[in-house]
C-alpha cells in the first residue's frame, strides 16, 4: 500500500509516529470532489454506518410503532460509552417490544466511559450487554424483528431478515452490489460489508441529502439526521468527537468514527458524503483527519474552527500534564493556505 | 516515508488494516544482520531502553548499597501493570532509601492490569504515582541521587547528574553522540532521546553480550539480564508479551517494548541486539514483529515457537467470543520457508 501520511505525531520537535490512510468525499451520484490514497481498496465500515443499518428501523414503521424519541434514535445510529443514561435509554427500547438484554446479541464490554466503567465496579456489579458501545443498534434491531412479527433470535445473522434488510439499504445508498466474500463479523457479531471509500462516501452523500433516494427511505434518513443532531450525546457520550461535532453544527455535518480507524461523515448543504481509513486502524487519526476535512470543505474559521482544530491537532500531556507533542494534519489533508 | 508493512489485521477472509514500520538486527560491533524500511529514521525508544537507563544503579553501587535483589532490580527495568505485587517492590525500593510516592516524579495513572484498577476502585481509592508503569524506573533513578548523595528532587531533569549517567550509558551502549536537538520528554516526563534502529539495536547486543563495554558495565549489564530472567513478572506482568517470553526463554533473549510501536530485544547466543518501530506506533504491531523476528532468527519450532506465534499470530475475538479475524507478519518479516 502507497497512501500518503494523513497525520503526524510529534514529539517535541521530531516526528515521532505517523499514520498514513486514504480518504474520498463524493457527492449522491458518486462524482469524486477528494480523493487522497488507494481509495478503491475495500474497507469494512465497522461502526461508521449504524446511522445507515438503523434505516429499517425507521422504514418499517417500528419507530412509529414502538414511539422512539430522538434519543432511542440516536443511540440506534451511536456507538455509546455505557454511561448510566445511555443504558436506560437502550432498556426504554427494550421494555417497549417486551425484551430485556438477554435479547442483545452484542456481547458484552465494560463502558468505555470510565467513570460510569468505576461506578459499575464500585457497585459490585460487571458490564452486561447493555453496556455494549452497539447495544442501541441492536435495540434497534429487535424493534425491527418484533414490527415485522418475526423470530428475534439470531437477528444478527446474515440470513436474518433484520440483516437482509440492512443489507439492502447499504447496497441502494452505496450503489454497490455487496458479495458473500466481503462479508467479515463484526466486534457485536453482527454483518460488515467491505467496500471502496468512495461507495461509503456516496451512501453518506445520500443519507444527508435524500438525492437519489425513495421518497420513503430519503425520510427515513432525514429522521435518523434530525435525531442525532438533536440529540448527539446519544451518539456518542461525554468528550466524544462525534457529540462534540453534532453538538456544534447539529445538522450541518454528521460524521460517526467506526473500529479500526474508519469515520464517515457528511455536509448535507455541500452534498457530499466523506469517508476515512487510516490503514492501521488508529481512531486518533481517522477524527484528526476528519475534523480537518471538515475545516478543509467547510472553510471554517472562528469557534467552529477552533473547536474542531481541538481534534484536528491535539494536544498530547503526560501524566504530569505536561506537554510533550501533538498531532498535526499532513499538507496532503490540510494544505497550508 | 516508504516502509514496507511489517503486519497484516485480517477480518475474515480479507486485510482490514495494515501496519507498516522499520527493523534493524544488528551485532555489537553495529553489523547489519537484518534491516527492513528506512531504518537511518531517529526513533524515540521510550520505555524500551530501560534496562539501559537502569545501568547507573548498579554501577554507582547503589543496587548494593541498598541490598536490591532481583525483583527490585528487573522492575527498575520494567513497565509494569500495577498490580499489587508491582507496587509493593517499588514501595519497598522507596523504603531502603527513606522515601516514599511523594518523591516520585512520574505522575499517576490507573494500573493497566484490569483486575489492580477494579480493586483500587473498590476500595474507594485512585491511582498513586506508584501505580505508574515506569514507577520501578523512577524508584531506580531515587536510588542513585541517594546512592551519590545529591539532591533527589528534579531527578528527571536533563541536567540533573542521574539524568546525565544515563544519558552517558546510551550513548555508550548505542554508540553515538545524542545532541540536544534529538531529546523530547517521555511519558514519565523523563528525557527520551531519538536514535537510529541500528544504534538502538546495537546498544542491546552490547547490553546482551557486554562486547565492547568497560568490564563495570558488562558486568552491570549481565547482572540486569538475569534479574529480569528470573523475574519476568516484575518486567511486565500478568498476560504480558515480554514477561511470557522472559520466562519461556530466560537469558536466551532480552525483549522490552516501549510506547508508539517500539520494541527492542536481544539473542545473547547469537550475539544480536533488535529494534522495532511501527511507523503508526501500535504495540499490537511490534509485538507481532518482535516475535516473527525471533522465530526467524532462532530458527524455532515446537512449544517455543508455538508461544511465540500466540503474539505473532494472534486470533481476534469478538464480544462474544467469537474469532473474527488476526494478526499475521507480512513475509517482509518473516519469509514462508
Amino acid at each position: 500500500m502507497a497512501n500518503p501520511v494523513l497525520v503526524e505525531v510529534l514529539r517535541g520537535a521530531l516526528i515521532e509516529s505517523v499514520h498514513c490512510g486514504a480518504v474520498a468525499v463524493v457527492d449522491a451520484d458518486g462524482a469524486s470532489v477528494l480523493a487522497l490514497g488507494d481509495v478503491a481498496q475495500p474497507v469494512f465500515p465497522r461502526s461508521a454506518v449504524k446511522a445507515l443499518q438503523a434505516l429499517p428501523l425507521i422504514e418499517t414503521g417500528a419507530a412509529d410503532q414502538y414511539g422512539l424519541g430522538d434519543k432511542e434514535l440516536a443511540i440506534a445510529c451511536g456507538s455509546h460509552g455505557g454511561e448510566p443514561a445511555h443504558v436506560a435509554a437502550v432498556e426504554g427500547m427494550l421494555e417497549r417490544v417486551g425484551l430485556d438484554e438477554a435479547a442483545l446479541e452484542c456481547g458484552a464490554h465494560w463502558p468505555s466511559h470510565q467513570p460510569s466503567s468505576h461506578a459499575l465496579v464500585r457497585a459490585g456489579r460487571g458490564p452486561s450487554a447493555l453496556h455494549n458501545n452497539c447495544s442501541g443498534k441492536h435495540a434497534g434491531f429487535l424493534c425491527v424483528a418484533c414490527r415485522l412479527g418475526i423470530e428475534h433470535r439470531g437477528y444478527g445473522a446474515p440470513a436474518h431478515p433484520v440483516q437482509r434488510a440492512v443489507k439492502a439499504a447499504l447496497e441502494n445508498l452505496a450503489g454497490v452490489a455487496l458479495a458473500e466474500g466481503s462479508r467479515a463479523i463484526d466486534g457485536c457479531s453482527v454483518p460488515t460489508w467491505a467496500m471502496p471509500l468512495p461507495s461509503l462516501a456516496r451512501a453518506f452523500a445520500r443519507f444527508a441529502t435524500g438525492h437519489g433516494l425513495a421518497p420513503v427511505r430519503a425520510q427515513a434518513a432525514a429522521r435518523l439526521r434530525a435525531a442525532c443532531a438533536a440529540e448527539p450525546y446519544y451518539v456518542a457520550g461525554t468528550g466524544r468527537f462525534a457529540t462534540a461535532a453534532l453538538e456544534r453544527f447539529r445538522e450541518g455535518v454528521f460524521v460517526k468514527p467506526g473500529a479500526e480507524g474508519v469515520l464517515c461523515g457528511a455536509i448535507p448543504a455541500q452534498g457530499v458524503g466523506i469517508a476515512v481509513k487510516v490503514d492501521d486502524g488508529a481512531g486518533r487519526a481517522a477524527e484528526a483527519v476528519m475534523a480537518a476535512v471538515l475545516i478543509r470543505l467547510m472553510r471554517l474559521d472562528g469557534d467552529a474552527r477552533a473547536l474542531l482544530d481541538g481534534f484536528a491537532r491535539p494536544i498530547l500531556r503526560n501524566w504530569n500534564g505536561v506537554k510533550v507533542g501533538r498531532l498535526r494534519p499532513s499538507e496532503a489533508v490540510l494544505p497550508v493556505t
